[in-house]
């Protein structure tokens, strides 16, 4: 059996972006066992002495020497928890030396900017595109279109509602989606809807052995889910995308934080 | 006028990972003016080639030594970069050396693991979060608790939805979320739906001025958005929980990231 060894993620804030560098770090170990455990809003030197001590003791206990992935902007705090022995990766311990050396100027230590609401208009603007993603879901709110940065069309099911909300709350953009349904495919072309709207269209779609088995989670053993259902739906989906020169994505084996990248670059390539 | 100095995210994958360091770090420079190009996808040298040429383009035009976040997984595609002559600064170049050098194994470069469908147990299982927070919003679904790992309870226009939907994006948590509106006011104790499900409640609540705000958004010089009635919503809705002991988070000052760290920190602890 592999030894399990305790990986911390240290920050004095939400932790948010040391445990996205921890998981894309460890992922290139997939030999090794770990043990993650998340200490956020580690703020004050007595708390940075605590979980120095955490680390301590789970060394002790694995007898493996812990990782930790920290964000730190408090160089004393970032001390306290070197001196645990551990091997800490710190973001700012190391990439914020490099940028104070090229600007030649000292950083001002704010905790948490990245995922802090000061920025006010940036984050106030990511909660309405959310708001707006919710409002144009899944066929609602065409009358709001004009507004949509990017309009999203596949057949039920083709993941448009995850990719939705998640463009919304990363980048900030807003995202409508439309529902292809039969009754679309019985008229020729794009419906009414969409159409003054072609610069901001992208399909979605996918293999239809997914689709079938994810619309089965929904409503097992339906003409819904059938497969030959489902083949014909993405048949005529593709074909009204093609005729009408929609771009569309494919998002079988992508995770929405792939799709949501692509469709981005799509969006800023066709507004080049 | 400060000059304005390029900042480059380059990644072989989504560019996500990079994005969040580059722009916690960025923040720390509040004097400085930044231009940032994000180039994601930079999967080949020839790519990896025509990224360097953009950064050099951009040092000509700026007269200023651009700022580059990495995640390359590929290490001749990081020298590529680097030998622009610009500030790299990546993710794998500097700390997967240390881990290298502390687990005695190379790594195995994939990329983007962190932002993949790959990990499909993860993968799916936030999806599925996702479904079930769009399916438990807002009151709805409520015979569905038992399957909850949280469930938010506020009056209206509190940050429960973004901050539901949050939460199962990021951790894969499945939260549902209650509003509390006059009616459940005017019998004594939590709403009966709520009551088998103590240990997974928290409460939003948030300053009752910010509140007329956002309510003013919606439904301007109504009733519902009077600083009275958000008043009276926020005391009764605070005694509600005082008197049931639902720990609550203020929202006011605090963003999504923010609020969604707290609430899972503070499950964790319910949970030792």
């Amino acid at each position: 059996m592999t030894p399990i060894r305790p990986v911390f993620i240290v920050s004095d804030h939400t932790g948010i972006t040391a445990e996205i560098i921890g998981k894309s770090l460890l992922s290139q170990f997939p030999g090794e066992a770990f043990a993650t455990e998340s200490l956020p809003f580690v703020d004050s030197l007595d708390k940075a002495e605590d979980a120095a001590n955490r680390i301590r003791d789970a060394w002790k206990v694995s007898n493996l020497k812990p990782l930790v992935f920290s964000t730190m902007t408090d160089a004393a705090a970032r001390s306290v928890l070197e001196a645990s022995g551990a091997l800490v990766m710190d973001v700012y311990g190391h990439f914020l030396a490099m940028m104070i050396g090229e600007l030649g100027r000292p950083a001002v230590p704010v905790k948490g900017q990245s995922h802090s609401a000061s920025d006010a208009g940036a984050y106030h603007g990511r909660i309405d595109a959310v708001n707006f993603s919710l409002a144009a879901d899944d066929g609602l709110a065409t009358q709001k279109y004009e507004q949509a940065d990017l309009i999203l069309v596949g057949v039920s099911r083709s993941g448009k509602t995850p990719t939705s909300l998640y463009m919304a709350m990363q980048y900030g953009l807003k995202v409508a989606n439309y529902p292809l349904t039969p009754e679309n495919f019985e008229q020729p072309g794009l419906p009414d809807s969409l159409k003054p709207y072609m610069a901001k269209l992208r399909g979605l779609t996918l293999r239809p052995e997914r689709l079938a088995e994810i619309r089965s989670e929904r409503r097992p053993n339906s003409n819904y889910a059938a497969l030959e259902t489902c083949k014909r739906e993405l048949d005529l989906a593709a074909r009204m995308m093609r005729d009408a020169g929609v771009p569309v994505l494919d998002s079988s084996a992508r995770s929405v934080e792939e799709i949501a990248a692509l469709l981005r670059q799509s969006l800023l390539k066709g507004a080049r």
